[in-house]
C-alpha cells in the first residue's frame, strides 16, 4: 500500500486536523470529527447537516460554508458516522428553524442519521427532516445499500438545498428542494482501478489490466458488469445512455452536467469525458445549462469517473448560481 | 494503459474542447490550443501569458480568468508549446500595456517563449517581459532543465502577478512582483508511483512496491534519490527541511504553505501531509499566513505530493487575497 499517511487508524483525525489548519474560516471539531461553519448556528436559517464515510473528499467537509452545508460528520474511511456525532452536529447548527439531514442511501448512514434524529427528538432538540439521496442508476441493491446508492447527486443536492436554506426558506421548503434535486438526478460511474482502504492495506477488488467495472459504487461495490477497456466516447455512451433512459430525460430538457473524477483520474481525462458527454447530450437535444468537472465525490485513489445529470428549472438554476463559499466550491462571494 | 481517452494523439485537443464546453466564461481556441480570458485584451492591463506541456492540469488553462492569467498555451502532454502558439496568445492579450510571459524553467519552454518574444518584437508587436520560475530545490540540473526546475511556485507566481496586473501596475512592476514571488519560493516533491504519458503507453519510470522517489520532477524526471516508503511525518520532514534550509526561511517568517497533489493522491492524504508540514513550520517558528491544499500542478495520475513555501510580506499577501475568478482558483468574486 502506497499512501502518504501515518498509522491507518489516525488518517481521518489527522486529515481533519489538516483541514482545521488549512481552513481557519471553518470550525473543525477534531475529537468529534465534525466540520462546521464558524458562524453556525446562523440565526433564522435551517441548518444543513450531511456526512458519511471518509475517503470521498472533498465530500462532505469540503462543502461546509456559506450557501452549502452547516456541518459535516466524518466517519472512518468508508464507514458511517455514529449517531452521537450526527446529534452533536445537529444540535450545533440548530438556530430554531430546524435541521435538514442530507443522507446518501447506504444502510448504515440511513440508520445512524435516523437514530440521531430520534435522539434529538427525545432530548426535545431541534425539529429534524431528512432527505435520502439515491441517484445511482447502476444497480438496484448492492453491498451496503437497499435500493439505489447515493452518489454524484449528493453534491448538487447539498449545493442547491444549501442555497435555499441561505435564502431563509423554511425547513419543509428546503427539504422539498433537496427531494426535487434528487428526484431529477441520475448518475452512473466507472472504475478503471480499485482503491485501497488504509486499514485494509490491499485493494478492495481486483481488475484485470484490460478491464473496467461499469456501474461501480463509490466504495468499490460491484457495478453492473466488467467490460473491456474502451475509448472515452464509448465509455461516455455506456454511462450516459442508462442515465438518459432512466428518468427519462427528454429533448428540450435543461440539465446540470457533472463529470466527476473518482480520485485517481487526471483532470485532462475528465475534460475529454466531458466533451464526449456533451456531444451525446447535444445529440439528444438536451441543453447543458451549467456544468461541473472535477473530483468532488471520490473513492480515495480509484481511477474512473461518474456522470450525473440533473434536470433543472429556473428556480433550481438560480439556487445553483447563488453564492457559495466552501473549500471545494466557491463562487459569487 | 488505463485511461479515459480516445486516440492518444487527440487528448489535448479533446480536453480543450471539453474545457470550452464546461467553461463558457472562457474563450478556448482549440486549433491553436489556447485558453483565453473572454474579455482579453483588457484595456490598460498588462497581459499575462503562461503555458507549457499538458498533463499538469489545472495548470495552466485552469488559471485563466480575472485576477490571474490572460492566456495559457497548451503543448502536447509534457511537451512545450510552440513559438507561433505563444505569439498568438501574446498578440491576443496585448492591450498596449505590454505582456508578461511566465515560464517554468524547462529548456524547451524557455527557448520557445524567447522565440515568441523575438517574433513579437520583429513584428513590431507588444513589449514583452519574461520571468522564469525555478523553485525546485531537489536537483540542480535535470532531464529537460538547466538549473532548477519550475514547479509549485508557478501557481503562486501566476496568482500574485495576476493580481498585480489586475490592479493596473505597469509591466516592469508586474514582472518585479513575479520575480519576487519566485525568489521567495522553494518547493520539493515526492512520487509514490509513476505516471503514463498517453502517447508512450507505459509508465515513465518504474518504482518498486516499497519505494518512493524523493525530489521528483513534474514529468517524472529523476529526483534526489529513491528511498523506502515512510510515514507521512517523515515524508513531510524530507520535503520541508531542504526547502527551509535553502532560502533559508527563518523564525518569524510569514509564508504561504502550498501542499500540492501530483494527481493520483487523494485529498484525504494531502490534508494529512498538510498537518505534518504545518507542525514542522510551527517548530521552526514560521507563521503560515495562508495555505493551499489540493491538486493544482499535477503529473497526470502520479501519486505523490509537493510542498511549496513562499515568504510573504503585506503586499504579496494582499495580492494573494485579491479577487480571482478562474476554473481552479476562485475567491472574492
Amino acid at each position: 500500500m502506497k499512501k502518504l499517511i501515518n498509522d491507518p487508524a489516525d488518517v481521518v483525525g489527522e486529515a481533519l486536523a489538516g483541514m482545521a489548519g488549512a481552513h481557519p474560516e471553518l470550525r473543525v471539531d477534531v475529537p468529534n470529527r465534525l466540520v462546521l461553519r464558524a458562524d453556525a448556528p446562523v440565526p433564522g436559517k435551517v441548518g444543513l447537516v450531511s456526512g458519511g464515510g471518509s475517503g470521498h473528499e472533498p465530500l462532505h467537509g469540503g462543502f461546509v460554508g456559506l450557501g452549502m452545508l452547516d456541518a459535516a460528520c466524518a466517519g472512518e474511511v468508508f464507514t458511517s458516522p455514529v449517531p452521537d456525532q450526527i446529534l452533536a452536529a445537529t444540535t450545533a447548527v440548530d438556530a430554531g428553524a430546524g435541521v435538514l439531514h442530507l443522507v446518501k442511501n447506504y444502510s448504515g448512514d440511513v440508520m445512524n442519521f435516523e437514530m440521531a434524529a430520534e435522539l434529538a427528538a427525545a432530548e426535545g432538540g431541534p425539529e429534524v427532516a431528512a432527505v435520502v439521496v439515491n441517484d445511482d442508476v447502476a444497480v438496484q441493491d448492492s453491498l451496503y445499500t437497499a435500493g439505489r446508492r447515493g452518489v454524484g447527486a449528493t453534491v448538487l443536492v447539498e449545493k442547491i438545498a444549501g442555497a435555499a436554506a441561505e435564502q431563509g426558506r423554511p425547513l419543509a421548503a428546503v427539504a422539498e428542494v433537496a427531494r426535487l434535486v434528487n428526484e431529477r438526478s441520475r448518475s452512473m460511474g466507472v472504475a478503471l482501478t480499485s482503491c485501497t482502504v488504509p486499514a485494509a492495506g490491499k485493494p478492495t477488488f481486483e481488475l484485470g489490466e484490460s478491464e473496467m467495472e461499469l456501474g461501480i459504487g463509490i466504495h468499490g461495490e460491484p457495478g453492473r458488469r466488467r467490460v473491456p477497456l474502451a475509448p472515452a466516447r464509448e465509455v461516455a455512451e455506456m454511462l450516459s445512455e442508462p442515465i438518459l433512459s432512466d428518468l427519462p430525460f427528454a429533448r428540450g430538457d435543461s440539465v446540470i452536467c457533472f463529470v466527476n473524477g473518482m480520485g485517481g483520474t487526471p483532470l485532462l481525462e475528465l475534460y475529454v469525458m466531458y466533451n464526449e458527454v456533451a456531444r451525446i447530450l447535444r445529440g439528444h437535444g438536451i441543453e447543458v445549462a451549467r456544468s461541473l468537472v472535477g473530483p468532488y465525490i471520490t473513492s480515495l485513489e480509484m481511477a474512473g469517473c461518474s456522470v450525473t445529470l440533473t434536470r433543472v428549472d429556473d428556480d433550481l438554476l438560480n439556487l445553483w448560481d447563488a453564492p457559495v463559499r466552501t473549500p471545494a466550491l466557491r463562487w459569487g462571494v
